[in-house]
């Protein structure tokens, strides 16, 4: 019997960044995510180079190529495109120039991630097929072992629901007065972290399944170095947070609702991804280690743009539309009075080389 | 080498229907355009049936269904559902219920197409997994031998552009007065014979690298019949021309505007088709048959709807979005006028069945 496909639709909360190419728009603020993507590329090459066989994607002489948590561009492209020419030139280096194949990328995220504009902008000339792949990659997005390549750049942190108990004003686990588990409590941070830890089976889970036997799944995550306290945490959530705070005591919104809102995200260490993975089974590690990337100082205004672009949805869909304006104008001065701390709390990002196993 | 994918969006305009879930959209006003989904169901069937070979998605085991022209459902998810049922019930009557593959169906259409609601709208509890692949038909949109089953339900009569001479004052083929080849001189036929010739030449020339050796292409065309004559034309699309001439005099929109709009849609003869085919090599056709479908009655005003939906698109382009009510209540009266001869000119559709050629 063919598999009925999962309905990810009913498991996962769906946050999208910001669609079209207004001034807010995702595809207008998403520099510093390009930035990730640039300083992965040798890693990439390097990854290519050593963990990639050729022979793979006979018989059927395509190469299927998928990136999950695509957004809207132009950064997917441009991972696609790393990608695609670091295979071609393994081929051209082994002297197979004859035999490369043909190349098939899928772009997937949520349904309500703006695909109209993905494919608008998709680049003219590109020497790959292009597909739009809808649903939450915590479920089933592709048949039986028809991925080559999958590759995830700063979406994999994003969980597939705020954690129930966080929310819940009985629970031990209540977040009251902030918006993460950054800098607070135990029990929050393990709310989060069973919600991550479920979460990624079921990505390992679904991988696993599409994966080809000794294909590659390619992530850079958001993460933190084994050991770091929580409390560390993420400099930018916790203003984010704050200024909602001060909105509350203003009364432009509901203390309540601040309390009752979380950002669904989680920086993993190395040590509890690799425990998820060995769980899983199908996958041996091939690389996981720390990104080096350049963020060139920008300012509060720039930071600002990529914080409203990456969760505006998620605060609409909670305080309404009303507030951006000034929460994000709030959020961007507070920035600035801040801005040596700000810059030199620089994110944690791994990159993950998984390799699936043959069994 | 791989192959530079073309780059359709050069050679091809872009008609797409009204997106959307608003009283004008496609989604809402394409009743007539289901009934044609439902009569061709028991041929797809017979088809099925008669001509596929089940081995076709052997080695990789997954069967690829692709819906060119598939616009923003639910009329497309319907016919991937018949094929799927139709292949599903082939395994099972032929004793290989345990083989049944999985199916990924690839939804078609121009870049403009509204795939955001097409996502959107994607039924629930589906059992394939879905993928949008924006793109002319007229191009290559897939890798090779990829596609085991193409479908396309009333989308092919769409020209890739209005023939040029058609549009030109100093060509004999200037379509003065006139919005088609419909119950115009012969110059302009031959152009709008031209321009079908040229697609379809590139049409089957895209899908024969595309499609798996013995899959099928399945269409669903407007034609008409050998030997009748173009004087018969098309009521609707005659009408709509009326209005605007109308319109025209009344100063509404300019005359000039008028004589160089044409609506890109070509109705082909069984024996046109044949010599393409023929032409081209590459298929065999496998049927070629009058579709019978019943159309009920229902008046003036759901006509003028499906009409709509349907081109508003390209009048909006030509003449600006501010005409179309009065456009539309217009033709919805002239339609009401003559509704016995409205009614009695059913389209000619044909169901043709193609299968690829083992070369």
């Amino acid at each position: 019997m063919a598999a009925a496909v999962e309905d990810s639709s009913n498991v996962s909360e769906a946050y999208p960044m910001t669609g079209g190419d207004g001034p807010n728009s995702y595809a207008k603020n998403s520099i510093r995510q390009k930035l990730v993507v640039d300083a992965a590329k040798e890693l990439l090459t390097k990854t290519i180079k050593q963990n990639l066989d050729l022979d793979i994607c006979l018989p059927c002489d395509t190469f299927h190529i998928a990136d999950l948590g695509c957004s809207v561009g132009p950064n997917t492209f441009l991972s696609v495109e790393n990608i695609l020419e670091a295979v071609k030139f393994e081929y051209q280096s082994r002297g197979l120039s004859s035999q490369i194949p043909e190349f098939q990328a899928f772009f997937n995220d949520h349904t309500l991630n703006d695909f109209n504009m993905l494919f608008k902008s998709l680049p003219r000339n590109r020497n790959y097929y292009a597909a739009g792949v809808p649903g939450s990659f915590y479920g089933r997005l592709f048949p039986k072992a028809s991925i080559h390549f999958f590759h995830s750049s700063l979406a994999v942190h994003w969980l597939s629901r705020v954690p129930k108990d966080v929310t819940e004003k009985t629970s031990r686990a209540w977040n009251k007065g902030r918006i993460h588990y950054s800098n607070s409590g135990d029990e929050v941070v393990r709310a989060y972290q069973a919600q991550y830890s479920e979460d990624m089976e079921c990505f390992l889970h679904a991988r696993a399944l599409e994966t080809v036997h000794r294909g590659l799944v390619v992530l850079t995550l958001l993460g933190h170095h084994n050991g770091d306290s929580h409390s560390l945490g993420n400099v930018t959530v916790d203003i984010l947070g704050s200024c909602l705070m001060d909105m509350a005591r203003k009364g432009v919104v509901s203390e309540e609702k601040v309390d009752s809102f979380n950002i669904p995200s989680y920086c993993v260490s190395p040590q509890e991804l690799e425990v998820i993975v060995e769980r899983n089974g199908c996958f041996s590690i091939e690389a996981l280690e720390t990104l080096v990337y350049h963020v060139p100082e920008h300012g509060a205004k720039r930071s600002a743009s990529t914080m409203r672009a990456a969760t505006e949805g998620l605060i609409k869909q909670q305080f309404g539309e009303e507030i951006l304006d000034e929460l994000f104008s709030l959020y961007q001065q507070k920035i600035e009075e801040q801005i040596s701390i700000f810059e030199s709390k620089k994110s944690v990002i791994f990159f993950v080389v998984l390799k699936r196993k043959t069994n």
